[in-house]
């Protein structure tokens, strides 16, 4: 049963928790649910802001620290966000602060989320692996020990499939086989330590949903692109982090700043791979939706959150296109693939269950041109970090000596 | 291609390293594959005697140091094993062991192995994965840094699958879904922390035979059974754990130690839950056949390692009758299920490819009774220890408390 979201707003204030406040989607999140009518408070222990460090890049926006984040929150909007500073690694901390939140709804944002990173060596998978899997156990068992009712807002990620040679439903499928009907998860195909960390976690939210009657929404969304929502671009003490290397930074972001500072596009290999994506406003309002019709006790339901599916040569057309309108010439380049995935291949994917709900997806190609439009005021830091653009993390190699 | 076994020892000893030789597998295992002619070491910690404790247990058979295990069958046979104490969790202690006995083969057996114990509350659980998972990514690391050419055979579990209404294929199933046809790794729908860390390595062999190239062979075995192998019972300080309690007890091994004991056999709940088993020397004899037919480079495969499916009602009623035979009288006691599961459902599961490559089953049947007569020996320190029969870790609760 699926309330009305205007009757529901009336009488509801959801008080939500946001693990992994400080990040690219996390913090404009918060705002905005905020802003919803939503009571909202998150955790952080700012770890994205370190990896970016430690791999040579930083955000193209200059971002506050989230003390300054929360103050200028209430000035411009005269409204306060919660914040507990701490590891989602520490299962104390977990405990104290849903302990002390009361949370109706948890949004999981708080893990390693970089391919590229978790390939870098041993040292690196085994951090992403480890960090992400923990960090959501602590998240269950919390819910499990203090806040059964609420609803797991979980991050998963379009890349948990794979590319299958058959159309990808939204979590199960039926299938026939041997003569008898069964419907089942659809088997997860992934293609780095970053990937698979997602893939543990769905499987480890699968049972925890089936013996705790835990309700669960496990989104696998695409990557996501934008630099502005309503919050963020209301004073600039209000950006979001947006990463624009080759680690952190996500194709369209990332294309977007090398289109503004003349680097080459760097597409890797043929670039016929193809994926889903979504706009930054839209991936808030798909949890927003997710979050405003939980599912029913004890249902583990997958949602895939993208709005548009394009090939990566696609993106790099756009984009250039884009610039073009701008006045930017931008060429492309074929780089070797440091990756191993298929560079041509089927992609079909079911993305039904958020529109059902109500999303009215914004379209990558009206948002291009704005969002380079406002990364030229950063054009110097993006430059300044212009070496961390070049992927050098290879899928097939790595560090022999081990690291500790 | 599968070279004929007899044309393969002639001319080749392989290099196998077992990681966690001190098992009730891994050490019968050991001395078996010496004994065919292979080269054989291994690594352990001795966390399975940690843990057995740690719950209350103790192995019905006394079992001896590794020191004197290890002399013991030198002395008994002629023949050295290798041996390398430290822990899987440590990469430098991985690659430095790895590194100095250069495997052709690495059988993986050093993973905690119980699921109750998994489910003891939120530390057991997160040991449990992190354990498994980082030992095994390890192990995935130093084969591709130094022994890429070598087989990595892995024990999973066919809890990995769970119980589905459609067959158990091994691994992998062909479907038609929306008029595309695909093979596809079969679904996997663990019930337990433990299953779930198995998922998990499973997962992440599979993205290391693609990006590496590594070859690998996943076992997924049902429960074993049995007292004996022909190197354990030649002398008794050979003997390999047997573990009855009810944590790390499996099902068939312990309730032969209860009707020993006149302790009742304990069925959780209706006792239809329907499961492959396997005899222990069937088990040490499959991983011998994966080792002399190993996959081709990159090749990720999967053996579904069981001879017999049985419901537990029908294992209580094997072991009823053999104890009679033996002149004891055994009772069947129906308790509330500790965990959550299906107790009626639909089971059928392949396991054909180990029977190609020469595999001879026992039947339990014929196992039974010679089990039991060998445990009566050990009644004293059964008895010593049977408050630890009863389960008592619940799959719907655990410790509200969080512990470090």
């Amino acid at each position: 049963m699926i309330l009305s979201l205007t009757d529901f707003r009336k009488d509801s204030n959801l008080r939500i928790y946001i693990a992994g406040i400080d990040g690219y989607i996390g913090w404009p999140l918060a705002m905005y649910l905020t802003n919803q009518g939503h009571e909202v408070a998150g955790c952080d222990i700012y770890l994205r802001r370190e990896w970016v460090e430690e791999i040579g890049g930083w955000s193209a926006t200059p971002i506050r620290s989230m003390e300054e984040r929360l103050s200028a929150f209430e000035e411009v909007f005269g409204k306060k966000i919660g914040f507990y500073e701490g590891d989602l690694r520490d299962p104390d901390f977990v405990y104290e602060s849903i302990e002390d939140f009361q949370p109706d709804a948890i949004v999981h944002l708080g893990e390693q989320p970089s391919a590229p990173y978790s390939m870098i060596d041993l040292e690196h998978a085994t951090f992403t692996q480890i960090n992400n899997v923990q960090g959501n156990l602590n998240i269950l068992y919390a819910m499990k020990d203090i806040c059964p009712e609420a609803h797991l807002v979980k991050l998963g990620t379009m890349g948990e499939y794979g590319t299958p040679n058959v159309p990808i439903p939204e979590g199960f499928f039926e299938i026939e086989y041997r003569g008898r009907k069964e419907t089942l998860p659809f088997p997860r195909q992934p293609g780095s330590f970053y990937h698979l960390s997602k893939v543990h976690d769905s499987h480890n939210i699968t049972l925890a949903c089936k013996i705790w009657g835990l309700k669960s929404t496990d989104l696998m969304q695409g990557p996501v692109y934008g630099t502005l929502t309503e919050e963020t671009q209301a004073d600039e003490r209000l950006a979001t982090r947006f990463d624009f290397d080759g680690v952190f930074g996500t194709v369209v972001n990332r294309f977007c700043v090398q289109a503004d500072i003349g680097y080459p596009l760097t597409v890797y290999g043929k670039g016929g791979q193809t994926r889903g994506y979504i706009d930054l406003r839209d991936s808030l309002r798909c949890m927003e939706l997710s979050i405003e019709n939980p599912p029913e006790k004890g249902e583990y339901r997958v949602f895939n959150q993208f709005t548009e599916i394009f090939s990566v040569l696609d993106i790099a057309e756009n984009v250039k296109r884009a610039a073009e309108r701008l006045g930017i010439e931008v060429t492309v380049d074929h780089l070797e693939n440091p990756r191993i995935e298929l560079e041509e291949h089927f992609y079909e994917a079911d993305h039904q269950h958020l529109l059902d709900l109500g999303l009215q997806p914004h379209r990558m190609v009206n948002a291009l041109e704005g969002m380079m439009r406002d990364l030229m005021v950063f054009k110097d830091r993006e430059s300044a970090k212009k070496d961390a653009i070049s992927p050098t993390i290879q899928w097939g190699e790595s560090d022999k000596s081990v690291k500790q």
